[in-house]
Formats: C-alpha cells, sequence, structure tokens
C-alpha cells in the first residue's frame, strides 16, 4: 500500500493526518482554513503549503473528504446517488492529480421529492462502520447541519439532513431569547438540557417551546447561565422528536465528544440506546477507501 | 362616554387613534417610537409630544395596549392570569394617571409547567370577538411571535406563543439559506408558498425540512426569487402543522392583510375555513374597555 495522507477539508477547517498502513495516526495537523477562506484558484497552493512536506515520498496517496469536492471547492466531486456504498465511493473518486490527489464524493438521496445531499460525513460513517465491524445501522453525526444516515448491507440507502446546530446558533446569538442569556454558554447544566429535551419530545413543536426560555426567564424560573443548556436540549430534543426513533434501535453517534455525549443523554431519554465513534472514523472511512484502491 | 384616545404601544412602533363615542376612528397616527426607543423616564414626555393634544379636553380618558406596560415600558401593569375577560382586564388596569392614563394588563397562562405570556394581543382578541358577535372561537394573531389563543364563554382560556415569524426572519436573514436567496422578499410566489406548506405538513420538522432551501436550490429545482415565499409556507406550514387543528374548527386570523392572508391559504390548505379581522379589532377591543369603565 502507498504512503497515505487523509484530508478533512470542510467549510470552515481543514485536517490532515498521515497515517500507517494499518490506518494508525502517524501525524496530525489541523488549520483555519476551511474552504471559505480559500480564493477560487488557491486550493492547490494551499495544498502545497500545509501539506506538501507529507507528499514528497514520490507514491504517495493522499485523500480529501468534505466540502473541497463542492462547486465551491478544488474541483467539483458530483454527488453519488444512495444506495451507495465503499465501492461507489472508490470508483467515482474526482482526482485532482492521476494516482496522486483524489476527493471523495458527497452522497445525493431524495425522498418525498425533495433533494438531500452530504459531503464528507458519508466517509465518517463508512469509517465507523468498519470501526464498529457491522453492516447495518442507523447513525447521527451531529453538527451545524445534523445527518441521520440509514445503512443496511453495508450501503448508505438515505439519510436527512437537519439543521440543528444552524437553529441553536441563530437563537442563541440572533433571536430575542439571546437577551436572557449569559455571552457564554459555559459548562453544560444537565438538569437544565434534560428538562428541555422532556418539553421538547411533548406535543407543541419547537417554534412554541423555544419560546420557554423566554417565558420562564420572565417568571425567574429559569436561571441565565442555565439558559444554553436548556435550549440545547429543546433543540436536540426536537431533532429526536422529529426522527420517530424506535425504542429498541439502537443509534450510532459519530463526532466529537462535546456534542456525542449530549446526543446519548438525550437519547437515554427517549430511552433508545447509543454507542458512540469519535473523529476517527472520518480517518479509518479514507483508510478503507485507499485500502480498496491498492485492492 | 368620555372622549377616549385608544393606545397601541409596542416593542417597536407606537400608534394612536381617536374614537367617536361608538368607536370609529376619528384621526389615526403612528410613529417609530416602540418601547425599545423610549429611555426609563421619557415615557411621559414622548406621550405628551405626540398624544398631547389629543389630552386637551379635560375628561379625556386614554387606554394603552402593548409592551407599555412591561416591565420595560411605562408603568408595569402584572400580567392578568387566565381564564380571563373583559372584566378581569377592566379591573386590573395600571392607572398611570387615575381616572385618565391607563395600561391594559397583558395575560398569562401555564401549560404543562411552563408559562406564556400576552401584551397587547388579548385587547386584539377581545376587539375581535366584539366585531364578530361571538364568544367562542380559536383565534391566531400571527406576528413575529403568533399567539393562538382559546376562547370560551367570552374569556381567554389559555394560548400558546409560536415565534414563526421571528425563526423565518433568522433563517432568511441568518442562516446559511440567505445565501441561495435574493436581498428582497418581493411579491409572493403562491405555489412556491403552497409547496413549502405541503412540505411542512408532512413527517420530518422544521430543522429537516428547512434544509430543502438548500438542497432545491443545489439542484435548480427552486429559483431564487421563489425561496422567501416557500421559506415562509415551510415555517406557516410548520406552525399548523403543530396546533393540530380539526378539519371542523374554524380559526379567526386577526393581523395585517399581508399576514392574515398568507395564513388563510395555508390554513384552507390544511382544509381549516378561516375568517379574517384586521387591525381595527385593537381599538375596538380598547373601546370596549372604555365601555366597561364607563359602565
Amino acid at each position: 500500500m502507498k504512503p497515505l495522507i487523509a484530508i478533512d477539508w470542510g467549510t470552515s477547517s481543514l485536517r490532515g493526518a498521515r497515517l500507517s498502513d494499518q490506518g494508525a495516526v502517524l501525524e496530525e495537523r489541523a488549520f483555519a482554513r476551511g474552504i471559505l477562506t480559500v480564493p477560487p484558484g488557491d486550493f492547490p497552493a494551499i495544498f502545497q503549503q500545509h501539506f506538501g512536506a507529507w507528499m514528497e515520498p514520490p507514491d504517495t496517496l493522499c485523500l480529501i473528504a468534505g466540502m473541497a469536492g463542492s462547486r465551491q471547492g478544488w474541483i467539483e466531486a458530483p454527488y453519488c446517488p444512495c444506495p451507495a456504498g465503499f465501492d461507489e465511493l472508490a470508483q467515482r473518486l474526482a482526482w485532482v492529480e492521476p494516482g496522486r490527489i483524489a476527493i471523495v464524493p458527497g452522497l445525493n438521496c431524495e425522498h418525498a421529492g425533495v433533494p438531500d445531499v452530504m459531503r464528507g460525513e458519508e466517509t465518517q460513517v463508512f469509517g465507523a462502520l468498519k470501526l464498529l465491524g457491522v453492516q447495518d445501522a442507523l447513525l447521527v453525526l451531529p453538527g451545524t447541519h445534523s445527518k441521520w444516515v440509514q445503512v443496511r448491507g453495508g450501503r448508505v440507502e438515505g439519510f436527512a439532513t437537519l439543521m440543528t446546530g444552524e437553529f441553536y446558533a441563530l437563537l442563541r446569538r440572533d433571536s430575542i431569547l439571546a437577551r436572557t442569556m449569559p455571552a457564554d454558554d459555559g459548562e453544560l447544566h444537565g438538569a437544565a438540557f434534560d428538562a428541555g429535551v422532556a418539553l421538547a419530545l411533548r406535543d407543541g413543536g419547537l417554534l412554541h417551546h423555544a419560546f420557554s426560555v423566554r417565558s420562564l426567564a420572565l417568571f425567574d424560573r429559569l436561571p441565565a447561565a442555565q439558559a444554553p443548556s436548556y435550549l440545547s436540549g429543546l433543540v436536540i430534543g426536537d431533532e429526536l422528536r422529529s426522527r420517530q426513533l424506535a425504542r429498541d434501535d439502537p443509534v450510532v453517534i459519530v463526532g466529537t465528544d462535546a456534542l456525542t455525549q449530549r446526543y446519548q443523554r438525550a437519547l437515554s431519554q427517549c430511552g433508545v440506546r447509543a454507542q458512540c465513534i469519535g473523529a476517527q472514523a472520518m480517518w479509518r472511512g479514507l483508510h478503507e477507501i485507499a485500502l480498496r484502491l491498492a485492492a
């Protein structure tokens, strides 16, 4: 197998890892050079600047996942339609330099006449499946735009995007609710978070429940320091309610510790078991694609 | 009956009307002097400046509804708990000048352990009931914060606030969805609005459906000029879905033409009949309170 450089080039960040033949991380780097900061045409130079030294061994392979494959990215890697597995991803790589640098395509699916898309999460999903040694799973990748992904027989059947993180940020920062909240989120207040989840699971909807941040504060029934945790519970709880989860369907949560812990906590309140997988899922997914190429 | 000056002093606007004994509007004025623009202590001067001339006949009565009665207003008019009717409002007026200038209290209610509040809408609700000659109704007052109000036997039994207008503004202006929308909303595109309502009425939830503004645009299936109408349909549709309306329960919509027409259109898509009442509901409500005082 060739030496492998794995890159996660998203909207707001650029991360890279040098991996061993077995997929272990030998070295890792992160930069605030998400694609939004890169002028058109500057992708080769930014790449060379940050990862040129790693690419020096002439047979090195670099695989890139994420928004670098979007229309605003380095080169466009057209979406791969669902259902799709590792083989489809490996076959549809968009080669920046043949045999040397490739971008993993995102996925698209269609539900009720409406398309949905992901870029980057598909690689994390396949990495998580490999790490868990399973072929069937319901996964959630929380974030600015959460992805709920149904996998059967090792292939992504379909998925749904929920703008949970972005709604939280808008309400937290720009809405009337911001007036009764402190400047910083601070530590998670578990009981306040749970109360938010509990309310969100009841009838009423987020448009209504969100107002409780204000009305509870008006009657001194929600301390300002706890309001961000409460709001986080409301928004994540609304996400879980809308997914109509079955109690005996376990969920795999893929992401950073801070977020996966909140989702695990909220899922447990719904009576749903969950398992967490960290950021290594991305590197594992890219490593697996490299193995397919070498096979 | 004394000469009556009716004032609607809200967060962002100040409107006043000189009413006849029968409640007809003799003269109307509007100023961009919502309570957010008034420094503490300046309420008497602002009032005098804009309505002093109208108050000159010494027996003139002025009734004020809206946020002027909040903690950040002229004087605080404590919330009146539901169920509440005209009599409770008239009994609990907060008098700025005894017998001369009074502020109508807002209402509060409690549902599932969570309080809710309104200020100003209670007066519009009672005015609408008088205009319609009914004692029982389900009303919606659309706006930044929509209010759904259940009235039985002439008394407000309970109500719910939905942050529909504010969610729309946040998504329209500050979210990733703004990137594929024109600067101005422009005219309402009826078909796009209806498509938004239709999707919102399906399973999935607003956190998910909102993303369709972006995904449809990515595949050139939603023209930019239609996106604001589509988003408006999504948000209003989500509001209606969460209210779980019965088809044979007609709804009274109280508000400005632009908004009441959208709600009527969306309600008709749900198979729910609706009747619209304009801004005169506020003046009628204040006039009715004055009648009680005179009785």
